[in-house]
């Protein structure tokens, strides 16, 4: 593969090519700098200028209100299942979790290091093919976590109020009595976030973010009053990143320059409610044809299907890796399903252009009219 | 600034000219991946092959043993002031450190929130001018941490020997009763250190291995064998990342890719033991010429001088200010020291020519004749 295909990767995953066309122009030597990004000192007034518009932007396309803080933290969304219980609450407090899939299962297994953490509902014996219903949860919570789009499995919370009791979801001005938090690696900048419904929001970067490394984390200020319990460590503390502008040490700076870059393709895109909606019509050419195959299948609830990872099955093995093979003989790549599912997975995150979706959806037309 | 200079930068700091280059030429599209390094799934073979690359070309270059793992671990050295403790001793553990500098006392104070962390030895009262030595240890102790080279003060242990008591140091096939953990941040691959009289070795990638965010770690195999205790973040395990091959969450796959240019560079330029002897000889320049000199003075005890980080002072803060002034206009930057000891500071890692230090000299020279 001597040119650039179309990269159904998950994550990492496709970027916008004229975002990595700029990033390439400015990779020997930054406008005014006289050094790479990567050697500039994270103390000189270049990086912290590519620092405070990395945030600045962020703000803007997501409309983050002012008593929210953004933080940039090494260590992908992992680090995050940590962080978000070891701050939020003190050592053996009790928090929920909805069990959607791998990673939500993952983040409770981090809470239950630090405390009574409890699952408030599971698709699981559904191979998590749906987004459960919380109807309760005990008063004594001291946050509910979820997993607002399901990589794996395809299956995103499209609608907070219909899945959520209403003592997690803030209003303008008015919090929550528990906090909401979530996790919105894969969807993030590809689907509309009414931040100001969550207490905390993070994502690793590298689905619509930049590279691999980093997790942008969106915090309440107030979440930043508690202080966590001396044994956690400086870098899993958000109120020392906080007070820190992100920097308390050397931060990965050219992951920051890298995700500036890609909200600012963001904001002249026409912003977050923009790429929505082509990532609606990306994600409706898939699901169209997946509701009139007969030999395609999603295995996902309607209402609870992503726009950012559209899964899909055929009724073999043998015809999933011949269909497969075709793909990749076509120039689509990474289309293959999750390790612990199988099957076929479509990642069209924003750097997906919709001509690679409609070149799959043709691909898959033809492999079907063949089969 | 519009053209490239040179960058005295402590770090994030001046990476080699070729190394940029092959970067930039594969930016967007690696050979055979049909993606850019950044976009690539870290699950494919064209990743594991970066991966694995990075890590047999750094095996060769620092000769190191293969009872030792080497693993990318997001967060800078400063996860690892946590992680070492974190993983090396059960919680109130007892463990020592030698306070030779701001990085050392973090390190410590990282211990803190984990056992029972002593220092034996402190040259804080002489503003960290010279390494001090310890001569007892308590027996208990799990493990002896030092900073080989102080950045910010521009010392270094250049001998374990004359510093360190007889327990602490392994020979080969001869582990020590107690296990040497130290950080070599600012020397590593730019000064030859002999593995195998340690335990734990990491280091910051951002000065002689590439760009910010990721720190490399080097560990005896046998020391990956203690279980770490249940509250301890899956993130911050070494056992798990060794288990996984660096790849428990997806990694810092760019920073890694990166890495390995610098890991190659430095195989072409000879190794590790060449990289030395230039760097002794760029050092040598400056520190000759501070020796007879009657304006600019070395506060660093010669035995403990760093060949990286090259401080020194002038008499006066207006003379310093004159003196950086000169500098940046003739396309030499950030020589200032450290905002907590004022002066000033040349880091001369790897990526810095013998030009840049040859120049250098020439205006410190040209400066104290018309002072």
């Amino acid at each position: 593969m001597n040119e650039r295909v179309y990269n159904f990767s998950a994550g990492p995953s496709m970027m916008p090519l004229p975002v990595l066309e700029k990033a390439r122009d400015q990779f020997l030597l930054y406008p005014g700098a006289g050094c790479s990004v990567m050697e500039m000192s994270h103390r000189t007034p270049s990086f912290e200028r590519i620092l405070q518009s990395a945030k600045d932007t962020l703000r803007r396309i997501m409309e983050i209100p002012e008593n929210y803080e953004i933080l940039f933290i090494q260590g992908g969304a992992t680090t995050q299942f940590s962080m978000a219980a070891m701050n939020l609450a003190s050592q053996g407090d009790t928090f929920c979790y909805v069990q959607t899939g791998q990673f939500a299962t993952k983040a409770k297994e981090e809470g239950d290091r630090w405390g009574n953490a409890l699952y408030l509902a599971s698709s699981k014996a559904a191979t998590y093919s749906y987004i459960p219903k919380v109807s309760e949860i005990p008063q004594e919570t001291r946050f509910l976590h979820i997993t607002g789009n399901n990589t794996i499995y395809g299956t995103c919370y499209n609608d907070l109020d219909a899945y959520l009791p209403s003592e997690v979801i803030s209003a303008t001005g008015a919090p929550s009595p528990i906090p909401l938090v979530a996790d919105w690696s894969s969807a993030i900048l590809g689907k509309w976030i009414d931040v100001e419904k969550y207490g905390l929001i993070y994502a690793g970067a590298q689905k619509n973010m930049g590279p691999a490394g980093m997790a942008v984390v969106i915090i309440r200020k107030d979440l930043l009053e508690k202080e966590a319990d001396p044994v956690v460590p400086i870098m899993l503390r958000y109120s020392v990143a906080a007070k820190h502008d992100s920097m308390y040490n050397t931060p990965p700076t050219f992951s920051i320059y890298m995700a500036g870059l890609m909200f600012e393709w963001v904001e002249q895109q026409g912003g977050v409610r923009r790429m929505e909606e082509i990532n609606r019509r990306k994600a409706g050419l898939l699901y169209e044809f997946l509701e009139g195959s007969s030999l395609f299948h999603s295995p996902v609830n309607p209402a609870d299907r992503s726009i950012m990872n559209v899964t899909f099955t055929l009724p073999s093995s043998e015809l999933t890796d011949a269909f497969l093979a075709k793909t990749k003989a076509a120039g689509m790549i990474n289309l293959k399903g999750h390790r612990s599912v199988g099957g076929c997975r479509a990642s069209i995150y924003n750097g997906m252009p919709m001509e690679g979706v409609e070149k799959l959806v043709e691909l898959m037309k033809d492999f079907e009219k063949k089969a």
